[in-house]
């Protein structure tokens, strides 16, 4: 099953909601998940409360949802079910309270399937990952038995339909083209096993890098990579996709830049990915976890650079497309550029 | 002034709210904020909606309360003067619906001041952290202009009542004592003027980090620091007290360990730090910042080191004091030993 998150104008201002892409990806119509859900408790089952039900089986946020596990994840099938069954006879049904139930896709702005994560963290478990690359990465015998990882920016996590930022402090700026593993229920030094029950899902995972600046930044990424982490158009149910197996392709204003299948040779699957962050610390529902670059999926390895104006459309088959156009970051203030500080260089590194 | 979050045990389960440690510090009576202020508001004013309004101005949280910005200071003032006014008179004055207002320390337990922030950055801005330290931090002209710093673990923030967990995967575990800068106003793109207007306050931040593992993480600290970040007894506002010189210290068991102080050779003040992560990104209430180990203060440099069941007590002057006991962190998996992955070694790098 896939779900949304978008945003609808209404006349008392932008509101987020949850949906459901009835015409089977994101290009088509969207339905409110919470509204659906309501009406087919009133219309179909015997519920006196059921906006309060709704509301806390299908909540118009996808964190709330996530947090209802199997329930919420009935209620949406339920509320899916209905809404099709609704569709077959009336183009625009009604809510209970006359609310509008299906919008259509230029109606909607979607949004990241979480917009905002408690945490996001990004691996890099691709063998042939920066193979091409001038900046060094090489696969030690740690990173066999140990994936790397960095811990990325909660609060500047964009959706399918925003463009991205080319920050002033960059001349190589790569959308690194990843899988995004989504938590769904919250737990603690779980074995491999035991952690495949805690994904809910999987969505595409931009990660834009900056290609320079690196001695900037001796404790990992951070403005190379904080402006701008695009993520979309769906979250596909984890029983609704081989995460072992997924082509995608990235084109470019037309043109292919590359092809691949998230099976490359790789370290660990997802549900080990999960175990080895929940050690010795907590996800939670909605906590993003990325696979870092798929194979060759990035422009350090293809020798392609995405430059401001150019329309970039990353493509998972089964999960959906994202095109994300580039354009010129702020610049207000310089401050990565350098800062004069309270102390004097020595000449020598102390 | 001081303001900290704590937790009371009440017929109805354990509850969080925010307070004024009404002794002058952390070891003695803790008002709670919104009762105080509810019950300023009906008895001292003429406002109709009293718990309403104090509901908004000084919420039960943190965040909420720094959200309020200046308006919630004032209320925050008012409301201290208001109890301490009934102090006076009335050892346990009530509040509006009978309710105590005044809780004796013991009955309180101190959580970190943002017990869940949104996000926590730390510096690392002391020329001579890591000098004497056997795994090298060479500070490059680099350093000298941009600060670096590392995204930690919103979620594993503990409080001045908690005790530190001991990871199995590290024999060197390092206390390093630093201060914490918190974020009271959300902006992007700052200049060090604006920065200024958007700290709120202080808190003292212990940033436990294993010594070892460093092969594991090549893109910055994870499994070494994310286990635990105490932070606490309170939150001293940014008019109460001054960043650049806060005297130090930590005693282990009785030992004095390091003293020191704020003001040693730094790069940066707290300003600099805030608008330098402002630049395209943007920083929100209750956000973290650390400014890295002051001076020497962490066992690399002091060369003692932190055993389960030591007692270690940081304290800086004007803000307080956290004791924090050293005890067995979880071990039901192991997957930071090194995991059985999908590919073998070859053998060499590639």
């Amino acid at each position: 099953m896939k779900l949304v998150s978008f945003e609808i104008n209404t006349a008392l201002g932008k509101v987020r909601r949850i949906g459901v892409p009835i015409d089977g990806d994101e290009t088509g119509r969207i339905a409110d998940l919470t509204g659906c859900y309501t009406a087919y408790l009133a219309t179909g089952t015997d519920e006196p409360t059921p906006r309060q039900i709704a509301n806390v089986r299908c909540p118009p946020d996808m964190i709330g949802w996530l947090k209802g596990a199997h329930k919420s994840r009935e209620a949406a099938e339920q509320a899916s079910t209905w809404i099709a069954e609704q569709l077959k006879d009336d183009d625009d049904p009604e809510g209970i309270d006359g609310e509008r139930l299906v919008f259509p896709r230029d109606e909607v702005k979607l949004l990241a399937p979480v917009p905002r994560p408690g945490a996001f963290r990004d691996f890099s478990i691709y063998q042939t990952h920066m193979s091409k690359a001038d900046v060094p990465f090489p696969k030690t015998e740690q990173w066999y038995v140990t994936p790397p990882y960095y811990k990325g920016n909660c609060d500047t996590i964009t959706g399918a339909e925003d463009p991205v930022p080319f920050p002033y402090y960059t001349e190589r700026l790569d959308l690194e083209f990843e899988l995004g593993i989504i938590i769904g229920k919250k737990g603690s030094n779980l074995t491999f096993e035991e952690a495949k029950d805690h994904i809910a899902g999987y969505t595409i995972l931009i990660d834009p890098s900056c290609r320079d600046g690196y001695k900037r930044e001796p404790f990992g990424p951070n403005k190379r990579k904080d402006f701008c982490t695009p993520m979309g158009p769906c979250l596909v149910t984890a029983d609704g996709i081989n995460e072992r197996d997924i082509d995608c392709r990235i084109v470019v204003d037309g043109e292919t830049w590359w092809e691949g299948n998230t099976g490359e040779p790789r370290s660990f699957w997802a549900e080990h990915l999960v175990a080895y962050v929940s050690d010795n610390e907590t996800i939670f529902p909605g906590d993003i976890i990325g696979t870092g670059t798929i194979g060759m999926g990035c422009s350090m390895d293809i020798h392609k650079w995405p430059q401001i104006g150019q329309q970039m459309t990353f493509t998972m088959d089964g999960i959906g497309s994202m095109t994300l156009e580039i354009v010129k970051g702020a610049d207000r203030v310089r401050h990565v550029d350098g800062m004069a500080g309270l102390l004097e260089y020595p000449g020598e590194d102390i």
